[in-house]
Order: structure tokens, then C-alpha cells, then sequence
């Protein structure tokens, strides 16, 4: 059954929720860059540039917030760099929110380049060998330099598969550097004169109590937004979805809820349903790039001989560029052929995918249909075009 | 002493100057594709796309025409592609004019993968080994496929240097295929319905006689346009110059004159004061995808630290995307780290550049000004920034 309620909340200045359907949720998030439509996926751009896309086209296919990693950006163009050109917005132009995951996640996959301690990870850069050292507070430094407007405490990304020991102990030295980032938000000033929001990361692996534990304890020390970590990297899709509900089932109705790293449009949907706000994933640019096409009728391998000759658009349905401006056949034979401007347009009709998605949803929640417009859209979307 | 005069010349539907400055020109090329304003710089797309550019950037920054290659589009994606897709323009959905290199110099360049006779060229393909023959004929009817609405006659393109006695071999080869080609353009059928202007192009290496010797032959045989063949091969500036000039000088004052594959900035404005109207050349594309950026204020080499936190715009004179939304600092940036958006900023940049150039050039030989501008500019776009 289908509810719909308003339930706009007056007492949080940084997000609302406006509508929701079951567990789904149209939310408004809003920051000194802008405000963000929820749900909402944010097109990756590690280095402060989503690969092949410009800004006005991230723009015309309605990204409202875009993600940065700190790690990269720290190693490269570095806290000088960017301190001096006033942040990142004022290095890349780029004016909307911008997100900035802690680089946990990169520090971790250093598998032999890395060493964690209770006082954080120190490290060798992946690009020269240099040595660093990551802290819970030198994280929270960084990301006052890049001046992010939304912005993620240090976690251990546990891996997976995992020990249930080990992850109980990677999770709970997640929770204490939470409480290390948080009080040092409240300590720094900001730089930019710009809000910033920090989030914590739930951890424990595919272990529910871990998670349930994990997330108890972050929820207690409140933190305007929460995120579920450690989830894509390799565990089965139902665990998947075990671990999201059972964490969304103990996050505040009131912020914001964000599922990092997920996923493919299934993924995203079915994690709407179960009450994300808030999606990034690397799959439509990385995907664009090896010539995988997410469109509003279903996948599509481009190089396909298939495509040979087909003089059908990329897509009829979105309003985009690329999607109606260029035939299967051309976009075959720029992939063929090599040509950069292939990776240029399959970029932007997978993130015009991913937005269109999201704005679909929320359209969907507002009018209580989510439901059975989600499970249609699952079936389109996961058949081979 | 600069001389501004009108010569609008009724008699020749495809071309009609509007006004000289000495020699040089200021014209109009009218192709059922549209007309083109010359002196015209021609972005390269080998093979039916410029790299790392969208069409709309293109349009966007004045490109009026867009150059194919013959030998890359006959290899990928093919003739039966082509066709079935109505040529270059159906399958790229480009829509202005496009000219077609006729693949001799790709031939001529597989030294070891060709052979040339009488008859024609034949070649092994650099992508799979298979084996092809070109002639005059052929590469007529494969761009007739294409549907270019400027086409080149098959020539061998002398490599440099070359014998006196080689040259002068090869060039009157080069005459004698441009006679076959010109034939079977008469017989041939056009495919699309589009009208199809057929160039010829002179060699004779860096020998006067030779040159003189080709055009005049050439000229008899009464093309519609002329090009300039076998120059920016690693011959001087003042060879390049020199046989530049005693070709012009034999070229029908109402017909179009091309030098192929020039240049940098100074090569064009000298080349447009010696009476050239069109020019292609990778070197804006390639430069700008090795971190050369050509600007309205010089040379830059954008990986120089000297712009590790420079706020400036990439070229405040230029109104183009790239150049006032992009600082140098990102720029340099998205080049260090390997960010594809790096590429395709400098590259609408440079493009940018060339098109602001001849358009430019236009204006001033219209105004009567050309010559100080040109000298004023040469000096200015050498400096390095």
C-alpha cells in the first residue's frame, strides 16, 4: 500500500523532508552552494573533474552536487593549490554543492602501501611513494581546505570478505575516529565562510549486529547526515540490501541518509525504497568509458556489431545532447575508432541516465507511485538493449 | 600599400571573392552543406570526428567546415557504413560542409606497407594488415560515399626531401592521376543529391619549375579549386613560403586555393597575405592534447608549474567556453592529472584560437587593415605567455 504524507520538518536548516512513499523519501537539502532535490546520485569527480564530462553539461542533465575525493585532491593539486585558489569550487568553477569523501576508502585499498594505527593511517602515495599520514582531524583539515559542502569523517572501509573479529574491531576504531572528526569540526573554523556538513560513516561489514551497533552509537553522537560505508565491495546484493535496511532502520527520519558507492539503477531503487537519499557511484562514467550505455530502454554494449548501421538515437527519451543528438552507428564507430569524443557522449548519456533516474523517483514519491513505477523501471532498465 | 577592392564575381556559383587586400583575399564558398567564409581554417577530424570535440563546441566557436580522411573512413567505418548511414554527414550528424582528404598522404606515409604503380596505390592497412588498393578512380567513388562536399583527387604526396628527379616523377604521376580523377568525377553519379566540388593538388616538392610545371597543367585542366600539396613535410619556412607563392601566383584568381596541413598561426596569416583562402592542420587539436595552448596572447605550456595557482582565465579575449570558464590553475590541473576534461578544454581552446585567427584575418583584409594586424599579431601570438 501506498502512502503519501507531507511531513516537512522546520527544524532542520540543512535538510527536509518533503515527501514519502513508505520508506521512500523526496527530501531538500540545502547548503551554501545551492540546494540538492532528493533523492539524489552525484556524478563522481575524484579529482575535481567528472572524467569527459564539462560542467555545463553536468548541469544541463541536472546534477545538482558533484563528489570529490580528498585523498586524490590532497596528493593532487595538493592543500597549497587549493587553499589558494579558494577551494575547490574556486580551482574547478564549478558554483553547485560538492561532496568529499574522506579518502578512507583509498587509503584502504593501499593494501601494501599502508599501515592503520589507533592514531590513523599512514600511507605511501600511490603516484610518487611519498609518505603521509591521515588522521581523523587532518582529514577534517583537509576537507575545511577543499571546502566541501557536505563532507565525511575518516572510516576503515573494511574489506570484504571479513573475519567477524576483525570487523568489530575495524568498525569499532570507525566509531572512535567518528568521535575524534566530530570534535574537531566543532573546534576549526571554517575557511571559505561556507557551511559544512559532516557525515559518519556506518561500518561492520555483512555482520547485523555490528552494523546495528555501529550505527547506535553514530546516530547518538548526531551528526547532521549519516552514510552507510563498506557496502559494494563484493558481498552478494542481497546482503547488500540486508545491511542498508537494517542501518536505515536506525538512522533519524530527520537527515539526510546517504548509501556510498551504490550502484546500478536496480540498486539505486531499491535502495530508494528502502530510504537512501543520497547515491554516488562511479559505474555510469567507468561503464561509459568501456562502451557499457545505461539507457531508458535497457543496457547497451556499444561496440556491438549490432550498431552497425543503426541510425536510431542513443536514447529518444532524454533530453540530453548526447542522448538525441548522435546515432547508435556514430557512436559505435567512435568507440571503434578510438575517439575521445565516444567516451565524451557515452559519459554524458549515462549520467543523464543516473539523473533522470533519480528525478524520476522523486517525481514518482511526491505522486505515491514509487512503487510499481520502480519495479517496471527495474525490468526496463536490466534488460540488453 | 594596402588596396581594398570589391570583385564579387557573378560567374562561379561555388566561390566568390568580396574583397582583396593585396593578395589577399576575403571570400564566400557556397556549398549545398552552406557557405563558408574564407579565409577558413578547417578543424580536423580524420576520422569523422575532432578529437575530444563536440559538434556543437565547433559550431560554437565558428568552425564553418570539418575535414574527413579518406583512407581512415574507407578502413572504419567502411563504405557499406557509410552508406547505409548516407554518408559522413548522416552518420556523424554533422550538418555543415565537409572536405575530404583523399588518403594519399596516409598511403604515402606506409612506407613499408605500400606500393605505388601506374595503376594506382596499393597498401596494407595499418590497423589489420589487409590488403587495399587505391586510384584515382576508387578514391573518387569512395568519396562519393562519404558525400563530401569537397573532395581531393588521389596525389602521392612527395615525402621530403626527394631528388630532383623523384620529385619530378612523382609529381607528373600526381598530374596524370589528377586526370583520371577529374574524368571519373564526370561520370560518376552523385549518391546524396549533394553537389560535390572536386579539388586538385599540386606537388613538385621544393622545386620552382616543378610547381610552376604542376599548377599550370593543373590549372588547364580547369577544377574547381586548387590545393597545395606536399609542404609542412619538414622543408623550411621559406621553402614552405616560397613555393607557396609561385603556386598562387598560377592559381585562377575565382577559384579556391587550399594549403594542406598548415599551420601554426604565423604559417596562416603569412599564407592568407600570400592569397591562400583555406587551411586545415592538427596542430591546434594535437598541440592542445599535449598541453599546448595557442591564445590571443601567446603560447602556453600549461604543465609549467608557472600556473600551479594562477586564477587568470585560459584566454580573457575569446568568447568560448573553455577559455573564460576555466582558470589556468584548473586547467594545469586536470593535464597533471591526467583528466580527460583537460584535453577537451585545451583542444575547444585552440580550436577557438584558429577560428577567432581567420575570422579575424577576414575582418581586416574587408577593413583593408590586414597587413599591420597580421604583423602585429604574428609578434603576439609567438611570445610565450
Amino acid at each position: 500500500m501506498i502512502v503519501l504524507h507531507s511531513m516537512q520538518t522546520t527544524s532542520n536548516p540543512f535538510f527536509a523532508i518533503q515527501a514519502t512513499c513508505d520508506n521512500a523519501r523526496a527530501g531538500l537539502l540545502m547548503t551554501d552552494h545551492g540546494e540538492i532535490e532528493t533523492p539524489i546520485f552525484m556524478p563522481v569527480g575524484t579529482q575535481g573533474a567528472v572524467k569527459a564530462m564539462e560542467h555545463r553539461s553536468l548541469l544541463e542533465v541536472g546534477a545538482q552536487i558533484i563528489l570529490g575525493n580528498t585523498y586524490h585532491l590532497y596528493l593532487r593539486p595538493g592543500t597549497q593549490v587549493l587553499r589558494a585558489m579558494g577551494g575547490l569550487h574556486g580551482l574547478s568553477g564549478w558554483t553547485k554543492p560538492i561532496l568529499t569523501d574522506s579518502g578512507g576508502y583509498q587509503v584502504f585499498s593501499l593494501r601494501d602501501l599502508r599501515k592503520i594505527s589507533e592514531e590513523g593511517a599512514s600511507f605511501k602515495s600511490h603516484l610518487d611513494g611519498s609518505k603521509h599520514e591521515f588522521t581523523p582531524e587532518s582529514v577534517v583539515d583537509i576537507q575545511r581546505v577543499i571546502g566541501s559542502d557536505i563532507f565525511m569523517v575518516l572510516d576503515e572501509c573494511t574489506p570484504h570478505p571479513a573475519t567477524y573479529s576483525y570487523a568489530k574491531e575495524s568498525m569499532e576504531r570507525t566509531v572512535r575516529w567518528a568521535a575524534r572528526a566530530k570534535q574537531h569540526d566543532t573546534e576549526s573554523p571554517l575557511i571559505y565562510n561556507k557551511k559544512q556538513f559532516q557525515f559518519a560513516i556506518g561500518q561492520g561489514s555483512v555482520f547485523t549486529d555490528l552494523r546495528v551497533e555501529c550505527m547506535k552509537i553514530l546516530v547518538e553522537m548526531d551528526f547532521p547526515g549519516y552514510a552507510i560505508g563498506g557496502l559494494s565491495v563484493g558481498e552478494s546484493a542481497d546482503e547488500m540490501y540486508a545491511m542498508t535496511e537494517v542501518s536505515t532502520a536506525l538512522m533519524p527520519v530527520e537527515k539526510p541518509r546517504y548509501l556510498m558507492g551504490v550502484g546500478t539503477p536496480e540498486n539505486i531503487l531499491r535502495s530508494i525504497a528502502l530510504g537512501i537519499d543520497m547515491f554516488d557511484c562511479v559505474m555510469p562514467t567507468r561503464n561509459a568509458r568501456n562502451g557499457t550505455l545505461f539507457t531508458t530502454t535497457g543496457r547497451v554494449n556499444i561496440k556491438n556489431a549490432k550498431w552497425k548501421e543503426a541510425d536510431e538515437p542513443v536514447d529518444a527519451n532524454l533530453d540530453c545532447y548526447a542522448s538525441n543528438n548522435t546515432s547508435m552507428a556514430y557512436l559505435r564507430h567512435l568507440f571503434v575508432a578510438n575517439e575521445i569524443l565516444g567516451l565524451m557522449l557515452a559519459t554524458m548519456q549515462n549520467v543523464a541516465l543516473y539523473m533522470w533516474l533519480v528525478k524520476t523517483a522523486r517525481k514518482k514519491i511526491i505522486e505515491g507511485t514509487f512503487h510499481a513505477w520502480s519495479a517496471e523501471m527495474i525490468t526496463v532498465l536490466n534488460q540488453v538493449r
